[in-house]
């Protein structure tokens, strides 16, 4: 199914994971090496290979529906387009964004071959560097309120608390709105442990990459910036230590109430 | 970091992803061609290519934690240990059950090498294949109560359809316990409406892939086994018309209430 070639024009939205090239799945590079167009972010577009006879349509711009037509747009005309998008393009990336603008977008856009191409998101490649926090049941939050109200995330993070989940935060504060992040902390210092063990995990698989490990107390929630992920454990997620000097691990076991 | 070598014994818990090679990362297939023993369940280690003078350590029961176990000892003895696992190691499989080992095991084993080399879920997979459920916030659930009691399973399913989130759910259901599925459905009945969107994704990526979309109303729960992975949309998650005889899309925008 995914060796089939494509005969008219398509979309492929390819996950590029996060960082450098040892999160790129097969697929998602065989899929750069077909494409006729790359169509994306330029910080995301900057992480793939340059070919002879591609064309690549940079967007220096964050609105990501624009990017999505475009590439729509691209494929209509019968062109091979790889829309490069970060991390898994199912999750907080440009999939949603793709299906938005074929929804309010031209009829014929229903009948593209279009194939969304995984990957490994930031949450993944944070929880590998750490140890294993998500090895149990966890949840998943955008603090991103450009799209939805700040009410629906304070809901979410309660509820998230009271069901005792691992919750990975996602874009937790912008220059716009450094404000969101504090909040999520405030309402969660309230529903969970002060001992609850934190994660501030930036840039991971970049140069730049950089893991702080702390509590629910005394963490210092200005740490996240847009490319941080955030972990907060479960009331089960545990340090392990290393040898002296070495990071311990974290990780959430399988098993709930310490039985073991 | 991800390019050292190792010069004493290792431990590498490679994530496969679901399915064919084609979700492979590269930095995974670096590592199943740099081990010097592969350790893993049978079904995982059979779509691992053969490769001359690397031991292959298959194990044919389901007891993750003793899998760990093998694997640590061998890398204590100066073996570079691939530990194969399903999908991401580090969401519902062997990562979690690797640092169980190391709490409960030789303190020695705590200044071994190890990684996690993350992959593509069952989750992610499923979502990429249906267009994107994951596009805005969700929850992971395994139902398996061999490691946790309902009364918790229970909570947390409650908790998600307060949140609204998209929830996935793991190990819906096995032989031993058929009946777990269907109470988590009987009790999301109760708390979400009767038309949000149900897929079953079943065997993704593999010759027996099968997906099936229902509503949360009419879904026939017994269609879940343990290779299906069980996606409950949100409010917002909705279908997508494509060509007559072509399965419709499933998404859930970015957005939240409607606006666009």
């Amino acid at each position: 199914m995914t060796e089939q070639q494509f005969h008219r024009g398509g979309l492929l939205i390819v996950g590029l994971g996060p960082g450098g090239p040892e999160w790129l799945t097969r697929e998602a590079a065989d899929a750069l090496a077909q494409a006729s167009d790359l169509v994306g972010y330029g910080p995301y577009l900057d992480r793939v290979e340059r070919r002879d006879g591609q064309v690549r349509h940079t967007s220096d711009n964050r609105v990501e529906i624009e990017r999505a037509r475009h590439a729509l747009g691209l494929a209509a005309r019968g062109q091979i387009v790889a829309l490069v998008s970060g991390g898994d393009p199912g999750i907080f990336a440009m999939a949603a964004a793709v299906f938005e603008a074929l929804e309010s977008g031209e009829p014929a856009w229903r009948a593209l071959d279009i194939r969304v191409l995984p990957g490994v998101s930031a949450m993944q490649a944070a929880a590998a560097r750490l140890g294993a926090p998500l090895g149990h049941d966890f949840c998943t939050i955008s603090l991103s309120d450009n799209l939805k109200p700040w009410s629906i995330i304070a809901q979410r993070l309660r509820a998230a608390a009271e069901a005792d989940f691992v919750i990975a935060l996602y874009n937790p504060a912008s220059r716009a709105r450094p404000s969101q992040i504090h909040e999520a902390f405030a309402l969660l210092r309230e529903l969970k442990g002060a001992a609850t063990p934190v994660a501030f995990a930036k840039s991971i698989g970049r140069p730049t990459e950089r893991i702080v490990l702390s509590t629910l107390a005394s963490a210092d929630p200005s740490m996240a910036d847009m490319s941080t992920l955030v972990l907060i454990g479960s009331s089960e997620t545990r340090l392990l230590p290393r040898s002296a000097g070495v990071r311990p691990w974290l990780y959430t076991p399988r098993l709930y109430g310490g039985g073991r």
